[in-house]
């Protein structure tokens, strides 16, 4: 039986922060926006409709749990939320808060600039500060 | 009670499709692109956070449906999903269809060029292609 592996392109980008029952939940290593990555933890998934329908339901239950921890932690102005996929095949769900004064609004904030990576004390902060917002859910 | 009115901006870019349970289904006006348009029939929905559970289940239940007819219909290389609004703020959904030769491959296509408009008869024509594609579904 395959077993998941997270693409390489999403490992680089993205630090771990838990697992939840259907995805792996990374926060995107840009310090420029709040930005969480929700892959479903399934082989061979690149669509949404690839997911049976229980697994869809599922990742909107964890789409609508990452977008309030996100609320709740940076009160953005906008949240976006997007399955576009066309540099990374590996399903995976952006969900990721905007502000009127952020450096590509109101534009996509994908392909606009290098990501700021976290200083690797950063990192590990913020890596708990999300775990705390988000340990309320995925039970 | 307030009732649902389509968005000015949604209107003027978005030829009509169906009415869906939650949501109203439009061709967004740009040949370039299969590309629909989903609009919980909702007063002031902002964020997919705003829907009940409920509604949640039923939007990515209609994000599936269109999906599969814009699979079925062009065969795109990757379909993307997202639910952006950072211009027009009334709750929406955009599925559209890539593919690796479209001019805006593989970055975001929102915000890269202006739509290229259908003429009369041939958005006529569209609309109906559309319905029959997306007649399976909605029941």
């Amino acid at each position: 039986m395959a077993t998941f592996a997270l693409h390489p392109q999403l490992a680089a980008d993205g630090l771990f922060l838990v697992d939840w029952p259907l995805t792996q939940v990374l926060r995107m290593n840009d310090a420029a926006y709040p930005w969480l990555i929700l892959v479903p933890r399934l082989t061979d998934a690149r669509e949404i409709i690839d997911l049976s329908a229980a697994d869809r339901v599922r990742l909107m239950d964890e789409i609508a749990w990452a977008s309030q921890a996100l609320k709740d932690l940076h009160r953005p102005d906008k949240i976006n939320v997007a399955a576009l996929g066309n540099l990374v095949p590996q399903l995976h769900v952006h969900v990721l808060g905007r502000f009127k004064d952020d450096p590509a609004w109101p534009k996509p904030i994908w392909g606009q600039a290098a990501p700021i990576r976290f200083e690797p004390g950063d990192a590990a902060r913020e890596v708990e500060t999300w775990r705390t917002a988000l340990s309320p859910y995925g039970g």
